[in-house]
């Protein structure tokens, strides 16, 4: 199976990203991680990118923060898909990393998760694995299932308390 | 090869769509396109959905403006990676229906390119179906040169231009 | 009397709800509680909006936080009024949720209220009710008065602490 | 049937409402038109919305620019539902009128439409007048089979059109 | 000499004001505190302003968050200059409260001050009371000077605390 | 009387400030204009502010676009008070204008009128002005009634208008 | 002298660069222009970078919308200066490009001008080379002087037009 | 060596300055701290603006918060580079700021760093002045090499760590 890189611009997001790591885990997909910055290790992200297809990645995960150039910059350096998570740092809430991830111009795509969407980014990358891939797709709708049996368990669950009201 | 199917949310988005379809099309991907809206058609856009794998779709791209709900009730409805185009309408410039597709809750992503981004929708979904087809990554890779060589052509122009200012 | 229905996109809303419910009780409406997830178990939501009319509901009161659809979606299946509640998440500070809810489209109008607006909603949710019942109406404008005599005697207490500064 | 009541700002809204009024003719809801200013016009607006519900009316409709406190202003002086009509002025986009409008203090809620939502904070006015009003609640469906019908055949037509690009 | 009023809409308000009251009493200003509210006791928000003028008062200040509407409200009823200061709430850090308070439409102004500015509204307060008085200009003057001072000593103090470094 | 001045930040602002120059000469109060820049002739904004008292004015109004500093800067040497318009430039919509101009720090306030609200700005320097001074303050209040008939008079061609459709 | 170097995202930037040019050759400053993309020519524009202070410039100007990546991107890879003008493009009016300029982490910063602020932009190269410059630094100062004229000249024919009024 | 001047707009702005004073010293640079208020002490920012290339200075830094109007101030003043911090305050998580200071009109440009970014104010500082400095150069060339090690270390530890989950 395809690896999925996630690479984070900064070792202090990786608290963040631990979510991802579990969900790709979860999946049995294969997950490598790294510390690379768009602007202080420019040539260790891009070469990484470069070599990615050829070393076995099927997707590249790039979480950052504020002007969040990460994802950017690897996009501009490989042609797989490279999902980009805008992490909210300590001013404007995460709207500068967002922007900067999300408004990417023609010819350089980077599919944006939400802010801080460390495990959607990589349930994101499973879905791209499993496009041609039925065993890792049955998974996936079976988590989907799961994940509305516990809604349908909560709804249950709050029913009952509002009753008692 | 898998399609692709480009879903908006109303056929006054069509024109802000050609350049995802001529992108399809100059990549030989199979592409079908649909008008259903998450809130006047939601049965159609969840029966499409629901059905989108074994009717041989990789990859489903929505486009919505306003309270753009479109890909997320797509990506509620399959497994399959759903990728969402914020369409900018009369007023606050995109910025809704920018937060209303990529701020998506765990378990359901959208993969979310730039307001009125359609060009990098449909390279994006291509980059997807690209994982597991190597001539389709060589085409990418062909034409991230093409793009290249294009801005090295502008460049040139450019300097010339100044020279003579 | 109609019932109404507070639906939740996840359980952790539920405490940002609890004085929706002692809103409506204290005006002796029936009320309903449910978890539904525009994502996670459209089918319920969709069902439930499907019948909600024929199942004695008034009026439908739906909180989702960040890319919030439930309001909608719920509105997208019923010709009962519905009601937004846009809940602040952990970044955006709720103008996700807001403008996800109210910006809908031509023909499925959501009645949204402040963010984390609860007491609100319910309230509003009274108000629809009364329209047709004048006991209802009555204890409203009883309450309006109550509220305004509380008004009158804060005013009363805030004069003399500032005469003895 | 009680009437709506549809009232602007200024009287330079009314072509932004003209939807307004074309809903609630085709529903066969009374409607009357008013131009009251909360600043200019205090009284007037006050005196109406005190009156509105003695005088027949089963829900107000409030459309105004900028800081717009109409809505506001008459939800303080009526238990009428009031559905408030955000107007896009030549500054902010609109951000400023859907402020003002939706994020009303605990006590007095305004049902808040899109930005220039004039048609939708009419269908809104019906769907409150239908809850108890089997005939409207019927016309109500049928406009929205009719509006998916619609969409329907744009699905088709793209449809085509995309098969023939 | 001429009163001023510091009007807040709720009593929650109170503990961001207390400075105002500090700086009119330093200026010798008479003042008096009221809660009114814009929405819930309207009557008594309007029967204040509108006889402001006649009963002494100089200045009305009013301060409200979120949907700010009382400063509009008060100048609504009065030719006295109202002064407004936006409160930050819980959501959206005070640019509703802002936006409500600043964007006044022609012919009602609020000369609006930074949000909790509670010390600023009361020196403008002053500054308009000291357009024809003389001594109060001078008292303004003098603290004009002395808040330089304070300013220049702590220049000195930070040069020499750098100079250790 | 004192008189009013009204300086811009380059004469370009000239247009969107000529209703103030009409509602200051309509009122009968005396008027000064100048284009000073904060940042282009600070030593003139400077002196203009210091000896505006003694020249006779009693207001300043200060308008400016973008990162607007003029209002700020002419109230850093006066103890008049300073009211502030901010222009709306050709981007950001007025935003950078509007909290350049109101965000003002503790012991320097400026009174912030509505973005491009050149008319409000005039009309509260003549509500300053009237603070004392009784025949202008009747005056005020009889174009506040003049603004009120015209309103009504408005809503009744209104009305009759929604009559015929 | 050191060169300076105008480099655009795209060549759409041209126009709103021009007067970038002409300030610079006002002052006699060689400049050269160039057309890289952070994302389309990510090697040329790395490459000009890392040789930029060798091959004779002292300071870069980097122009780019959306998610602007040009200027940081350069800023990786020199330890020169590096000015970036954020340029408006079809949505969300320049505030993408701004905090994709601006928001750098810690240890590669850029010099972030207005939006579309390219003239300011040449003048910060200018003042940044005229540290060292002597002759420069009087020609600023010249510059400075004229603008100032030029004002005063603007302030004089306000008054008179004014006055006429 | 030319001195860098910086300039606080308030004394409580010291604790976020102190990574510049640090940056500086690590260079070697001489600095000179001020606390200078555009508003409280104009005419001391003003002198030492207009002085402070004869004084001995390359560069100045100025950091201030809200209506941030210092890096302006001092700019309308000297024709040296200004760099200008904006400081998130206790509203508007430094949107504010960051406008205020960055949004300057042609002619007296501002370079512009991050919110909050003093230690990037002051290795730009470093950057201009090592324009000309070969020696400075070569340490801001070594300063970025290291930078590069420390996250090809830290990129080494996630790998290890990630590798272990």
């Amino acid at each position: 199976m395809k690896k999925v890189a996630i690479i984070m611009g900064s070792d202090s997001d990786f608290p963040a990203l631990k979510g991802a790591f579990a969900v790709l885990k979860s999946y049995g997909v294969p997950v490598e991680a790294h510390v690379f910055s768009a602007h202080r290790t420019p040539e260790q992200a891009s070469a990484f990118a470069l070599n990615a297809r050829e070393n076995g990645f099927g997707v590249l995960i790039a979480a950052a923060g504020k002007a969040a150039h990460l994802a950017g910059a690897l996009a501009a350096k490989t042609t797989l898909p490279v999902i980009g998570i805008p992490i909210k740092s300590s001013t404007l809430d995460g709207l500068d990393a967002l922007l900067s991830t999300v408004q990417m111009p023609k010819g350089v795509p980077v599919a944006t998760v939400a802010i801080d969407g460390a495990d959607n980014a990589a349930l994101l990358a499973v879905q791209m694995l499993a496009i041609e891939d039925k065993e890792l797709a049955e998974k996936l709708l079976a988590a989907k299932r799961a994940m509305a049996e516990e809604v349908i368990a909560k709804d249950q669950r709050i029913q009952q308390e509002v009753a008692k009201l």
